[in-house]
C-alpha cells in the first residue's frame, strides 16, 4: 500500500517544525513539490532547505512538478467554481504523481506551509484523488504551526478575548463587512487590504499585522487601525514590489464599551 | 534584566513539541508548573515527562505552585467577572514567583498546553503583572499546537471549506445559539455538551469530536450529529469516570443546499 504524509511545516520559520513532522520528514521516500511559478520559488527553495536540514541526504526522491494556473482574476459569485476547476486540475497532477512516481510500499509527502487543516486544499484534494478510484493509498496529516499562531506570538497577544469567540475568514469576505456577532477576527488571503475601509470609520478598533512572520523579512505592524492602515500600506506595498510577492495576515480586534 | 518564555507545548502528544520549543525549553533556568489539584495531576506529570525528555537533568529548577480555585459555579452575567477574580489571584502569585524565585539575568518559563494564543490567560496575566510595576522582565511567546489544530488533523478534515470562514467558540457561547453567518464552529471549554441540541434538530450538521486528542488515551468520534451525539455522551461520561477529568473539543460542521 502507498501511504502519503501531509505534513504542516509551519509559517516560514525552520524552527517551528514540530517534532513529529521531522519524523515524518525522515520517513518519506519521495517528496511532491508543487511549483508556483517563479514569483513564489523563495518558498519551493525555502522548502528544499527544510529537508536538506532535517533529512539525510540520498533518502529521498524529490519529484517537483508545476502548479495548474489558477484563475484569480474571477470575482464575485465565480470564485468558487474557479477554485473548484482549479481544484481538479490539481487533482489531476497528483493522481498522475503519486501512480506514477510512487511504488506500492513506499512512504510520499507533500509539504503545507502553516496548518494544513487551514485555507489549504491538499487534503480536498487527495481525497478526490481517491474518490476517483485510479489509484489507492492512505494518508495521514501532521498539524502545523498556521501562520494565525505565528503572527500572534510574534504580537504577543492571544487570538480570542476571555469568554469571547474568535473568527478567521478572508480578505474578500472582510470586505463584504465586519463578521456579525465576534469581535476579533483574523483575515488571511487578503490581497486587496480590505482593513483600509475600518481606518476610514469612527470606531475603536486595533490590527495586529505581519508578513513574511518568522522568516528574515518578517515585518509586524500593530495599532489603532486608522493610525496603523497607512503604515501597513506602505510597508506591504514596499516588500511586495522587493520580493515580488508577499504573504500576510492580521487581526482585527474590535472594542466595545465596557472591555 | 528578567526573561520569561510562554511556551506552547502542544495539545498532549510530545512529539507536537517544535524544535523552538525544545530550544525555549533548554534555555530555561527555572519552570513554573502551576498545579490545579489532583484531578489534572496527570496533566503536570506530562509536562515533568516533557522536560525529562527534552532538558538534560540538572540544568533546570522546578517551581510547582498550586492554581487560585475559580469560581466554575458561577454561571451566565457573572462568568467574566469571575474570570477577572482568578486571574488577579493568579496574577498575585506569578509576580510573587517572579519576583522571588528568579533572579535577575535568570531566565523563567510557563508550559502552556495547545497554544497560549488560544483560551489561555498567561499572556494576560503576565502584562497584569507587567503593569503592576512591582517586577520587571521581558517575555517571548512560543506558539504551540493547539487542540483545535491537532483534533482535524486527527479526523484527517480542514477547518474551514473554500472561501469560507470559520468560528472558534466556547460551549457556554453555543449553548446561546450557532454563530450567525458561519457554517464551520470549533467549540472548546464545552463542560455541557451544548452540540447535543443540534442533535433533535432536523438539520444536516456534522460533528468532529475527540478527547484526550495525541494521548494514548485518545477518543476520536465523528458523523451526523443526530447519529453521533449519543456516542460521543456515553464515550464522555466512560472517560470521565475513569480518568476523573477530561479534555475534549469538536468542530461542527452544517451543510447547505449546494454544499
Amino acid at each position: 500500500m502507498r501511504r502519503i504524509h501531509v505534513i504542516g511545516i509551519g509559517a516560514g520559520d525552520p524552527d517551528q517544525l514540530t517534532l513529529q513532522a521531522v519524523r515524518a520528514l525522515r520517513d518519506t521516500d519521495v517528496f511532491f513539490i508543487l511549483d508556483k511559478g517563479e514569483v513564489k520559488s523563495d518558498l519551493t527553495q525555502l522548502r528544499r532547505d527544510l529537508l536538506r536540514t532535517h533529512v539525510p541526504e540520498g533518502t529521498y526522491r524529490l519529484v517537483e512538478a508545476r502548479d495548474p494556473e489558477r484563475d484569480r482574476a474571477a470575482g464575485g459569485d465565480a470564485y468558487s467554481p474557479a477554485v473548484g476547476d482549479w481544484r481538479s486540475a490539481r487533482a489531476a497532477i497528483y493522481e498522475r504523481l503519486i501512480r506514477e512516481e510512487l511504488a506500492d510500499g513506499e512512504r510520499g509527502a507533500f509539504l503545507v506551509w502553516g496548518d494544513p487543516a487551514l485555507y489549504d486544499s491538499t487534503l480536498a484534494i487527495l481525497q478526490e484523488v481517491l474518490d476517483g478510484g485510479t489509484v489507492a493509498f492512505e494518508y495521514d496529516v501532521v498539524p502545523g504551526i498556521s501562520s494565525v499562531s505565528a503572527l500572534v506570538a510574534r504580537h504577543r497577544t492571544g487570538l480570542n478575548r476571555v469568554a469571547r469567540p474568535v473568527q478567521i475568514t478572508t480578505g474578500r469576505r472582510l470586505a463584504e463587512g465586519f463578521p456579525r456577532d465576534v469581535d476579533d477576527v483574523v483575515v488571511m488571503l487578503d490581497a486587496r487590504q480590505a482593513f483600509r475601509r475600518f481606518a476610514d470609520e469612527d470606531i475603536d478598533m486595533d490590527i495586529y499585522w505581519g508578513a513574511y512572520i518568522g522568516t528574515p523579512d518578517e515585518i509586524l505592524i500593530s495599532g489603532p487601525v486608522r493610525e496603523a492602515a497607512p503604515r501597513i500600506e506602505e510597508a506591504r506595498a514596499e516588500a511586495r514590489e522587493r520580493k515580488g510577492w508577499i504573504m500576510d495576515t492580521y487581526l482585527l480586534r474590535r472594542h466595545r464599551q465596557g472591555d
